[in-house]
């Protein structure tokens, strides 16, 4: 590497990013959290690698109406393609249809690590984010599926969000039946019609009535194509919408509002098989909430759409209930860090038998940016070091004697290693690296056996007091003399002080 | 995805494998250890993404003597190169770089994660590995180094590896000058050379010989070319070798053999200025190390060559010293864990001024290995959740609340989630999760108000001693009953006995 090669640029590809310190210790703190939930649900961790064969991940991208999907992929020295796993399920698939035989069944499992989008980076949206899963493979009930919410809604708890959420649940299964009450059989139609539902919380009824009918203009001017249904349509769709909505002077998500909406709900799935199936899956997944004492954190709430192609039965989303401030200054609720549901086709591409699967995944940054934002995260810089300063180049073995021996004594410490000798750069670092303290040993201190301490926390203090530079140079705020052989006891005393 | 559609294989491609629970286990309680260490040393986490541009990774790789040696590339949308990492070193120096104004320097970090060589795979060669790295950027002195040394004892102390390990320190600078004094220059020779040296504790001292003269042929008549130095070349080398041979009556590792090493290294430098900054650096480090209390478990090693054209000062190794029997059948130490060195030119594909850096890399799958031969990490099997029994699917929700009231008082619980209602095989899923006790309520029980509760630890003690079935089901060993409210103190009980 000669003088005169052309410099590179010190920058990362678009959608990815580092994570220092703090940012490490406040997910690392999130998920140790996480952990010991779905732990004493009974789940235990598994990895798989970051690269499958592309055959195995297939396309299973839960929007896959979003443009410019896609993965990561290349081709291995045998011409297989291979691919970045673009989430954390296609990979439990291939795992779960690779041990078949040695695993216990019903398989519960947790899951945590990166995955890879290959897309346009946006605000928030990175090409490299983590997720962490859990799902239950071979549990065909919806005793499985309850458990997932409730798993849930134990996590937002362990992160101190009691009363700041709702787990919200559905049923696909309901929402086919009435949809083929209402005559809607396309698949395109259908498409259109549960993104339309999906913007209830945005539109509000009257906009979903619109974009269910002819279609919607918005503020702008802009004309949304609606899914072309008649009135007498629209208005059992409508209902469906609404079943959700406590009737005056029942409590939201009450024992009493969660089985109203059930037997609405009864009422609209009209003679549909799947319908009824899908009401009762709700029914025993409300039964067992509300035995287990989840009532009014896990809720029936009729117009979640997750996901368009993917799910088969009951879905589920965490919400947060808290508002925050958008960008234009309006309040608005936090909304989703996750979600899930029941996806029985999972294994079907290994296997020929059915293999039933249901879980959820949780948005890792999302969650973290919520948790900052309630004061649940304390993602503070980490407290730095002990550094003895280098008085004296030719005394270091001195100043590493003393470093080892608060190292032994549990205390975080290190000698200075930069080339300055300036005192006051030196303790500029350390300032930097939020040290507690810094020890000074000059060859006044060394002759008489004693080591100054000057304590940075104390000092700050006393500083932001301390006016007068003729002044602070006098009090040294929060420096003191130590004999040498007090070290350890004296960093400790200081340390459990500050 | 019809019935006729093919079914894929499920499978990885080479190179890459899954981790169950007690292998996260394993690697995550050795990863917790090693960071404790680092962070009483200063050093802080910090994160890339896997992806980097390749032109900002370079080819860095410390093999590059390795055939098929690669990186897993590909073109982003804008047609330039992007690359997954093959080490934490290339992207540190990126980050270095990019965060130049805002890091305090020395700027201390650790990393860990997963990097990727795209080449062929081979048993104990993964193409996605972990790595764990520790580096000081912008400390010139060998003060950083000996510290790095002594980290990497402290984390095998730490591990419980006490008297079985050795880190063995050498300088690149030392073995330049010795090479110059010999009159080795040409680039080629200089890698036949460090090869030849390499090979020490292989061939022994006349194996070297042969190797750095005309060539030597193995027991099976293979022949490998040497480089060719002359008797009066090949002499000075050998000394330089043998310079770390404790003399009759010295103590390997002690002060006095020490300072006999260095003094003969000095004596073999000639007048090389390189050289003799060899020697001088080593004598600090080990000031240091014996000022610290390491002395004797980091070690002066003149034969240790490491990495070929990457290092350009003190360069380190750990190396565990405990024996275990190879495929012949015949005791080898185990060998290296790790290392690193210094190298200087880190930073300079980005900026012009010269950045020094030490650092040294742990790789993490090959000290897992070594720890559960020596029995330092536990790597059984995580203790399964208490399963409750689904006696009759009408009253899950009795069941339900069970599993919620152990959850709640901490205990891992789960109803059993499957489609069995076979008492056999739920008991059999229980005992594949490592469950230490199942909860059975039954019609009969639940009239009653009472639990049975089977201890699946005791059940499977009593049962290797019981040999007759009658007397197996008479006796229903680890079984006993419990009034249904007192549940969470039965288990509690039981789980503290266990």
């Amino acid at each position: 590497m000669t003088e005169k090669t052309k410099l590179i640029v010190p920058r990362l590809p678009r959608g990815f990013e580092d994570r220092d310190a703090s940012e490490i210790a406040a997910v690392g703190a999130m998920i140790d959290k996480i952990k010991t939930v779905y732990y004493r649900y009974g789940f235990d961790p598994v990895e798989t690698p970051l690269f499958e064969f592309t055959e195995t991940l297939g396309k299973f991208l839960p929007d896959t109406d979003r443009p410019n999907a896609g993965v990561f992929s290349l081709q291995d020295d045998d011409e297989q393609w291979m691919s970045l796993r673009y989430d954390l399920t296609a990979p439990l698939a291939r795992y779960f249809a690779e041990n078949f035989e040695v695993l216990p069944k019903p398989y519960r499992s947790y899951r945590q690590g990166y995955v890879f989008r290959n897309e346009k980076p946006g605000p928030g949206r990175f090409r490299q984010f983590m997720q962490f899963d859990a799902d239950t493979v071979g549990a065909p009930g919806p005793e499985a599926d309850a458990e997932m919410c409730m798993m849930m809604a134990d996590v937002m708890e362990a992160l101190g969000l009691t009363g700041q959420y709702i787990v919200r649940v559905n049923n696909r299964k309901v929402l086919d039946g009435v949809l083929a009450t209402a005559g809607v059989t396309s698949d395109e139609q259908k498409l259109t019609v549960l993104r339309a539902i999906d913007k209830l919380d945005k539109f509000g009824v009257e906009g979903v009535r619109l974009l269910l009918g002819a279609g919607r203009k918005d503020e702008s001017g802009d004309f949304t194509k609606g899914a072309g249904l008649s009135d007498g349509q629209i208005e059992p769709l409508l209902a469906y919408i609404e079943s959700g909505v406590p009737a005056a002077g029942v409590q939201k998500g009450s024992n009493e509002h969660v089985i109203a909406t059930i037997n609405t709900l009864a009422g609209l799935i009209g003679g549909s098989e799947t319908g009824l199936a899908g009401v009762q899956e709700l029914a025993t997944i409300f039964g067992l909430v509300s035995a287990a004492g989840f009532g009014g954190r896990v809720v029936l709430d009729p117009s979640v759409v997750r996901g368009l192609e993917y799910y088969t039965g009951p879905v589920f989303e965490i919400e947060l209930t808290f508002t925050i401030t958008n960008e234009k200054g309006q309040p608005v609720v936090f909304g989703s860090v996750g979600g899930g549901g029941r996806y029985d086709g999972l294994v079907s591409r290994f296997r020929r038998e059915p293999v039933p699967a249901t879980g959820f995944s949780i948005g890792v940054s999302r969650l973290v940016n919520a948790l900052k934002l309630t004061g649940n995260l304390g993602a503070s810089a980490p407290i730095g070091p002990v550094v003895v300063l280098v008085m004296d180049k030719d005394h270091t073995a001195r100043y590493q004697a003393m470093v080892s021996e608060l190292r032994q004594a549990g205390i975080r410490a290190e000698m200075f290693l930069g080339s300055t000798k300036n005192f006051g750069k030196q303790v500029a670092y350390a300032d930097k690296r939020n040290a507690p303290a810094v020890i000074i040993e000059g060859s006044q201190e060394r002759e008489q056996g004693i080591l100054q301490v000057k304590d940075l926390v104390a000092g700050k203090q006393a500083a932001a007091e301390i006016t007068d530079n003729a002044e602070w140079k006098a009090a040294r705020p929060g420096q003191f003399e130590i004999k040498r052989e007090e070290l350890v006891a004296a960093i400790q005393k200081l340390l459990s002080e500050q």
